[in-house]
């Protein structure tokens, strides 16, 4: 850390974090003690005593209006520091304080909620997903704080405590605070800060989650007696999976694909780059090439800016060793849709819905429960705050993130982008590894770097012309 | 018992079971005390100490050359009497000794091998499938032999000790055997003596059951990270079970009907019946009505004389609560097809591994594994010793057994019909239920009444010219 060189506006603050490692680790200890296991019910207790810590400390740092907001379900943290200036920016920092659940326990070499430093790694359940953020955040403006006595722009806080059990109770909350929550920019920071590879998802897909039963007869019955006068739910069930794509790879759903967005060369480039970086290690996860499909679209862009379905588990009948000749009563598949811009989760649900349901016969019911609608999301990919953010990483490692479009979904991001009137983008402080697995750990070196790079964004985006 | 009429040839044998009903009771008591229970090798010793038993029994009464013959798994009885003169005819004898597992033992009223009489009925596992048989034909022919001196008839018994476990070894015993089993008809006793609505299922469905296995990446992956890139293992499965029918319901393997025999008028009419006796029965087992292929055939034909395929049960991926966005790294299912004369298993086990075989592609591997190649069944319909069974239920009861054809499959019987050189016909002793159930149970009045219409059924048999 001494031979970093001086970088004069934030180096105050720099030099506090400096002074204050030991204390800074102590911290982050007693946060990362703090079992706020959100999936699980036992330990909703932990969960709101962690964030009543969080609040004292945003206090104590100088926050003002911090507080434990109740929600249905884990409550979220809220805190603000406006004496910036009307003519500065408005952040609205995003992270959560809630964590994985550590089982199988019996794998962690050291207690999930003591953590303990190994080979410059910091041990714990959250230390990288996602209090590194929490901390990272409090610590940063808590030195820009003690350093300059004020922040370079306006700052609010939101911390959640569902996002690890999928933010049930964020939509509601959101739409009852959005002036509250206002402000010119967002940043997520649930993410983390690789410094050999720093990525920034600013796309991803929403999600569809449902559950199709077919029902036939009133039960199992004798395949002897009752093949060919009796349809098997099983087969039924087959038709309906059967008939979701067409022999390219295609979802043939009604109008699935009316509302997909067509992508510029811009954006074609962006998503190549960052498939091609990763399609040897995407290889060697999946053990197969990528040929499904491909007579559709390039791999890069069925993989992001196209919609897919997929069925993730079907079951039905006897599924024990050896033969049992029935006919059985019902079969269930269980499918999650990925969609993209500008699909819309309720639309394609309900036609999802009716196709399926179409295939319902005079000797067969089908019942559909359509259980998770999540939105895509979108954030920067230019102007000037992302480039604030991607200056302030470029500085600290020599590299701004590269812009990657995910396949994936994260649900809360569309939901932002959905009710929120503002910009989005992403930093994270981050960078370890076992995330949801046990012996999860950040690198405690690079947390400090993180913090140096922290620094340097809120400087920029102070600097950024509203 | 008093009231029933003299019948002169056989009266001699009928008041020998008369005065002999209480040691026939006691010993159907030694019999069922034995938990020759097959698919269990802990039992395997009980097995074999039936048989031998059995063996003593029918020296006792007069049989010759009575032996346990040992099998690749349990041993079967045979023994003959053979000493009617070569212009009588001989009958084999075909029943089984073992008997199905009898858990959930807590259901039982009373101990599964300690029979107990409770209202008229005999509760035991065997009481009624099939132990009934086995010692139904020995009181019988004992009673026959102690009053007369002699058989009306030549007999042969083979009496399996492995048919509630699939019956492994018979083929091999009955190929190794065929001139000891020799005769002019064989006797299926293996089923059951209803004095209300006699049936005999004089045809009965072949079957092949066979698992197919769909495999795809090397392992479940992220559905968000590989959905429309990776093809799904369980959309392949689905294709293949959605492609085995057409929509009027028809079997779509290439040949799959090539072989199927057209019925004649007779056999319609005969179908027809036997399937509309049971319908409201039936219907009201499956809670459906029968429309599923109803444009192919009639269903007494569809569910008897057309040959099906029905999927038993399929899995993969993820099935418990919740959603899991995965694409699964395989899935399998089971398959049975009932196959009618003259279809031949073996080549429909090729046809259908191969055609499912051809699903798979670059990134999807299919294994298909055939466990099972039961052949269809063909007992007489009409003839002299039919009409000698028939007419011996007819004098006791009032009536013949309807002549039904299951859709069912009687593996065993479909071996016979085509290893062995003789017509086959069926006539049984148990009356009673919950066989393969907890407290299985048969009727001892009806039981007796059975030993009756057996020694009218023997006399009639020999009294047919050869």
């Amino acid at each position: 850390m001494a031979t970093e060189p001086k970088d004069a506006p934030i180096q105050d603050a720099v030099d506090f974090i400096h002074h204050h490692r030991e204390e800074i680790l102590e911290g982050y200890f007693k946060l990362l003690s703090f079992p706020s296991i959100s999936a699980d019910p036992a330990y909703a207790g932990d969960v709101k005593k962690c964030a009543e810590w969080i609040v004292g400390e945003l206090k104590r740092i100088g926050f003002e209006n911090a507080k434990v907001i109740e929600t249905e379900g884990h409550p979220v943290v809220y805190a603000d520091w406006l004496h910036a200036g009307d003519d500065k920016p408005t952040v609205l920092v995003y992270d959560h304080y809630d964590v994985q659940p550590v089982d199988p326990l019996h794998l962690w070499k050291s207690e999930p909620f003591e953590a303990e430093i190994r080979d410059g790694k910091l041990y714990a359940r959250g230390a990288s997903d996602n209090k590194a953020g929490v901390w990272g955040n409090l610590k940063v403006l808590e030195s820009m704080l003690s350093a300059d006595g004020k922040l370079p722009l306006n700052v609010k806080i939101m911390f959640e405590g569902e996002e690890e059990s999928g933010s049930p109770s964020m939509e509601p909350f959101v739409a009852a605070n959005k002036e509250l929550l206002q402000a010119d920019i967002m940043l997520n920071c649930d993410g983390g800060f690789d410094m050999h590879n720093p990525q920034l998802a600013y796309a991803g897909r929403g999600i569809i989650s449902a559950e199709v039963t077919v029902k036939g007869p009133r039960a199992d019955l004798h395949s002897g007696g009752f093949g060919g006068v009796v349809r098997n739910p099983l087969h039924v069930a087959a038709e309906i999976i059967a008939s979701l794509h067409d022999e390219d790879g295609r979802v043939t759903l009604p109008g699935y694909y009316d509302r997909v967005r067509e992508i510029d060369e811009t954006e074609r480039a962006r998503i190549t780059a960052g498939w091609e970086a990763e399609t040897e290690k995407n290889k060697k996860t999946a053990g197969v090439d990528f040929t499904w499909g491909r007579s559709i679209a390039p791999d890069a862009e069925r993989a992001t800016v196209l919609p897919t379905l997929d069925v993730n588990g079907m079951w039905g009948g006897y599924q024990g060793p050896g033969s049992k000749t029935i006919i059985p009563a019902e079969a269930s598949f269980k499918v999650t849709m990925r969609l993209v811009p500008d699909q819309q989760p309720p639309e394609i649900a309900q036609i999802f819905k009716e196709y399926v349901e179409g295939f319902a016969t005079d000797t067969i019911t089908i019942d559909v429960l359509v259980r998770q609608e999540g939105w895509p999301f979108l954030l920067e990919t230019d102007g000037d705050y992302l480039a604030a953010v991607q200056a302030a990483t470029e500085a600290t490692i020599g590299k701004p993130a590269q812009l990657v479009r995910t396949g994936g979904s994260i649900p809360i991001l569309g939901m932002f982008n959905r009710l929120m009137d503002m910009p989005i983008t992403g930093f994270g402080y981050g960078d370890g590894e076992n995330i949801h697995s046990p012996n999860e750990y950040i690198d405690v070196e690079h947390f400090f770097l993180a913090l140096q790079a922290g620094l340097r964004m809120y400087h920029n985006l102070g600097a950024v012309e509203k």
